[in-house]
């Protein structure tokens, strides 16, 4: 069985939208792929009467909107929800051993608007513990061998895997576009603040974002539409995709980050947008990229603390090590320090729209992971490639860019200027379809 | 009967989370308050069984926590909630005259994080329709014949008459800093982005900010570290309140906005810092202050249309006049324009940061308002002296500083640093005491 299944979502929701009686058909669908897929790769948490649930709900649905002209713009799109996110019926556990009700509350308001747009809950998707480096049972579904990318794992595996048509995810470092660029399709991460991240359990308050995936660009720009308010659609359609654009690059000390494989996928990406006609121009941007990752690291390492201050010391041993380990190390950073690398976020969020400007750049590309998806699922690959775009709270979105020497993806990490989020997804939709044009060559 | 009655919050809440009794006590008194001032000012939309639930709830507040130990961080606040916030239990209209439905959702995220911590909702206060221009029948505690400001006009009014303790409002333009200042009152609205405007009806959603209302800066602090997470306590505590500050002001073009009075009330408070120690530096900061005003007002005119899109057509004659001439106003804004006027904002808010730095400045004093209360309710007075600091989502807050030669309150206007809110917050206490000590000269 090919566990590589993405859905393309526009065509999917024309369908839905259209028909009548197609909703419980997609659902007995990818119902039927998840009983064929999920006990490979456990993409989601356990839930005994999902398969009655989901037709209950498919059919309230569609009584509800029988009137095909009324149908919300999700109808019927089924989304894995991360297990970091409230979801009213579904119990929270941000992947801990912690107490259920610790993590208990008001529904998070970007599921709330997805549900308000018709979509229905596929299911909760496994998260590493809070979010960060200490993985659940979730696999990749190119090669269950391999990781599919942290800390969004469930979200990223059960799309790429066709168990759902979408997922949300969180980003703290890397753990929309990493995910997503290890299992194969398209991830994005707004600018910072633009989706809220309120009723999702926190990481660190000043680096957390929300963010989606889908197999394609088309598919996250629908999500964005109801997820990122306000969607400026006008803008989106705007964008001159037809015209030679130029393409920035950041400095060497940064892309020195990924390894030769990553290094070549990304060379080859880069040639085929040159090919395409773009043209590729070499910036310093981050050549202070070890202060970056330090600043970053810390900021999110003492917020971490801080959101565990209460529980951590009751209750010591349902920590992983990993993050005991993180929360010491958070208690140590200085109070001055945490509010300097705060404020320095707007810094780097001001030289990327500078040196965009001075270079007549549309975007930035880099590789979207350090690596393909590393063997093993005892740990989840390396965010080091997001984390400066995190930091600066710029929008940020993967597409696929070819296979590793094993036959994994990796992806096109395209970055944007702060409050450019729909510029950058029209452009990536246009550089998607370039790479997927020159992708046998 | 002296209509201006606020109370100390800290205080207060020292009080309640020491005794025994004390929270039916103080929410008696406070209905009492009520009772009197009410008929009068038209703070609060009516609400026939205000009285029982309060008692109710009380009673329920004190059962749950009747180990003083555990009795949570605002135990017993009874806040007022701008009717632009859903609060469970309570309908939303936004000062419209639009369908209660419409507004319906899930309960604001701001209003939820204060209960949690102990709240109770003293009521819905009055704002101005959709939070612009068009007012309300609530009047200025300190004369009834003036305007109390808008657009969060009832929560100033409420609190500055002791009508609730504190009070939740927003800011798009100058609705906190403005009404807070005419009310004679502490208003605060901090970063942008750092308390959730989720569950409040929008009207831009670029702009908006959620921001309070106390007695004095102590009180803004205790609500500001309920809602703003994360909130650095040890920054706060850590600020060098002792040392010798300097205070930068912005350039004559902008001030040139506030009226005589109005000005000399701020130099006034000027000169009482400097005797208090302070080092004022005169900047050029807002020298293109005729662009900001021009580019903040395309932008929330744009997005407000935007909000109102699916509706307006079809309910033209429940809006008022002010309303639908924004609606159409923002129908002829580009977006192209909206979009460089947000992208322009991180400029903004970026040369506020280098020029604070270049001049060692610890903060920015202007007018809170162009003038003191205008006379009249039919009209809420100018928001100007407060738009820039809004574009630039950078943390500002008001506090008394003087009164009008009509004997209406003025305010200082205090602004920060983006994200640096517990700075602005721990040094406009020191310069209220200052402000305070020396009013009777």
């Amino acid at each position: 069985m090919n566990l590589v299944a993405p859905v393309n979502i526009v065509e999917l929701l024309r369908q839905l939208r259209e028909g009548d009686g197609a909703l419980q058909n997609e659902i007995a669908r990818v119902l039927q792929r998840i009983r064929e897929a999920e006990p490979t790769l456990k993409a989601f948490i356990d839930e005994p009467g999902r398969e009655q649930r989901l037709m209950k709900q498919a059919a309230a649905l569609e009584s509800e909107y029988a009137d095909r002209a009324k149908r919300p713009p999700l109808y019927g799109l089924l989304i894995g929800v991360k297990d970091l996110f409230r979801v009213d019926g579904f119990e929270t556990r941000a992947g801990s051993r912690l107490s259920a009700e610790l993590f208990a509350g008001q529904q998070a308001s970007s599921v709330t608007r997805l549900v308000e747009a018709g979509a229905l809950v596929a299911g909760k998707t496994v998260t590493t513990e809070f979010a960060y480096f200490s993985p659940g049972p979730t696999r990749n579904p190119w090669n269950p061998e391999h990781t599919p990318g942290g800390s969004s794992s469930g979200s990223a595996a059960a799309v790429a895997a066709g168990m759902c048509h979408a997922a949300l995810g969180t980003q703290t470092i890397g753990s929309v576009i990493r995910p997503a660029a290890f299992c194969g399709i398209v991830g994005y991460k707004p600018s910072f603040g633009r989706i809220t991240t309120d009723g999702v359990f926190p990481f660190s308050v000043s680096a957390d974002h929300v963010g989606v995936f889908a197999s394609d660009v088309a598919g996250v720009a629908r999500l964005a539409a109801v997820l990122c308010r306000p969607w400026n659609h006008k803008a989106a359609a705007r964008e001159p995709v037809h015209k030679k654009s130029v393409v920035a690059v950041p400095c060497e000390r940064y892309l020195a980050q990924a390894d030769a494989g990553a290094r070549r996928a990304f060379e080859r990406g880069l040639e085929r947008l040159a090919n395409g006609g773009a043209r590729i121009e070499q910036s310093s941007l981050l050549d202070d990229i070890d202060q970056i990752n330090a600043a970053h690291n810390d900021m999110i390492a003492a917020e971490f603390a801080q959101v565990h201050a209460a529980w951590f010391d009751k209750q010591r041993k349902r920590y992983s090590e990993t993050s005991a380990e993180l929360v010491q190390r958070g208690r140590e950073v200085d109070s001055q320090r945490v509010s300097q690398a705060r404020q320095d976020r707007s810094r780097l969020r001001e030289r990327i729209t500078q040196e965009s400007e001075r270079l007549g750049a549309s975007l930035w590309a880099s590789p979207a992971s350090a690596s393909a998806a590393p063997r093993g699922i005892e740990a989840t690959g390396s965010p080091i490639m997001n984390l400066p775009w995190t930091y600066a709270g710029v929008p940020a979105l993967t597409v696929p860019c070819g296979l590793s020497e094993d036959g994994l993806p990796l992806g096109l990490q395209l970055c944007g200027c702060y409050e450019g989020d729909e510029a950058l997804v029209a452009r990536a939709a246009r550089i998607e379809a370039i790479l997927a044009a020159s992708s046998d060559d």
